[in-house]
């Protein structure tokens, strides 16, 4: 029988001594390179942080599998076992930008199904964290369920880009969401995103391609207050491969897929 | 002569002191009533504030003309003489749905020139001030003059609503510019968003109507770290009326009105 508690006390020490050491790298310079395309950013601190994650994960759980944004972990094809998926500074883009906004982003799954979430908002010193079935907090706060809300009630994260002319998704299926909801944002980290839809000053979030990284430990947290997360066209999301993300508050998930994506958006 | 050092101590402590008040209240139940639409909030917080900041104002200064959002000050259709243009929440929406990302704005204008600029994120502490001529600063750091960027490198705040079918603009005119920076975000307190340009957190703000109290403090601050603040097609603002607003680094405000907007839109 696996203590997720111990697990969880010691994600939470690698994950705000992690923050230390982002925090100090405030002070130095960045060295930024561009990934896929120029505007994937990735810095020094990035791979610094995420080896960090990876030789303590190693040494002290030598049995877990490792799934990271910065290619540091392991190439996985299953998720079999215990697996750790780290986003070592989701919103690197902001990072780089306005040194805040970011997060570091913590889930451990065992056999597919997600057992710890951590997410941790650096500087405002704000750790999101859940344990399956033990409920959802912001640091010491217990998250309450979401209540119900109404669609035209309801602030909808959702960046620009997935109304304008882009490669995922025709700009005309979300603008009858965009002008039916009471307002949208987009703070660019889908982890905090994930974040702020649990703890109800989102409502819903939604963007076309999210890494398992992006989203892993943001799926426990918001699960644990009730929140829903699927692809934009409300199947299940696989963990292995990237794909468009609609996670919401449960009261209006369904009605978003039903009446404003289903037959015109499948993923 | 005006000691402007001294109004802006006088107002940097009603600030703080108007901040506590709202921070007081979130333990309280919000009174929240729309205005002119369904999504324009106004809350009896909204109210107080303002009206703590007019009779202050009044009983110091009762020369001195005020311009609020909530209906407390004057009807003015002149900026002669000393006018305080005041936000008591900018953000409502973001103030009642997430008790974060909302700010106080206070600017004061003499003879229609702004001397003081005041925003201030009340939950995160953080106050962004400048007086005409001094520099502008975030609490007691100073903010350093923007320093040249690429457009292609550049994040920009602009919100869903104007990239879809909307009143103000033809959709399809801000689509090339969100393709072509780096990224856009979206916080919804405008005042906040200006302070963020002034921060070099966003290179930019691009919105389709603002009124007087949601940039007045905005422009102050900005224009003390070489920002400039225009309509979107680069004409100079009115505060007596609302307005479309573009708020950029020095480097990249000339090349967004004559490459993207000339010829496809005029205020």
């Amino acid at each position: 029988m696996m203590n997720w508690h111990e697990i969880d006390r010691q994600a939470k020490e690698w994950v705000k001594e992690a923050g230390e050491k982002i925090k100090a790298s405030f002070d130095k310079s960045l060295s930024i390179q561009t990934k896929s395309n120029p505007n994937d950013l990735v810095t020094n601190i990035d791979r610094e942080v995420e080896e960090y994650f990876f030789d303590n994960i190693a040494q002290t759980f030598p049995d877990h599998h490792i799934l990271g944004e910065e290619g540091s972990g392991h190439e996985l094809n299953t998720l079999d076992g215990i697996v750790w998926i780290i986003d070592p500074i989701d919103g690197t883009m902001n990072f780089v930008h306005q040194k805040r906004n970011f997060c570091i982003s913590v889930g451990v799954y065992e056999n597919g199904i997600g057992k710890i979430g951590l997410i941790y908002d650096v500087v405002h010193n704000e750790l999101y964290h859940a344990i399956k079935g033990n409920g959802a907090y912001m640091n010491d706060m217990r998250l309450p369920k979401l209540p119900d809300v109404k669609l035209e009630e309801s602030i909808l994260a959702i960046n620009a880009t997935w109304v304008t002319e882009n490669k995922r998704i025709d700009p005309s299926v979300l603008t009858p969401l965009v002008k039916r909801v009471r307002g949208t944002r987009s703070f660019g980290s889908a982890a905090l995103e994930f974040a702020y839809v649990a703890t109800k000053r989102l409502d819903g979030y939604i963007t076309m391609r999210l890494a398992p990284w992006d989203i892993a430990a943001g799926v426990v947290i918001v699960d644990e207050v009730g929140g829903i997360t699927t692809t934009l066209d409300g199947n299940p999301i696989d963990l292995l491969n990237k794909s468009s993300i609609l996670v919401a508050n449960p009261s209006i998930h369904a009605k978003i897929v039903n009446d404003y994506i289903k037959g015109k958006y499948s993923s």
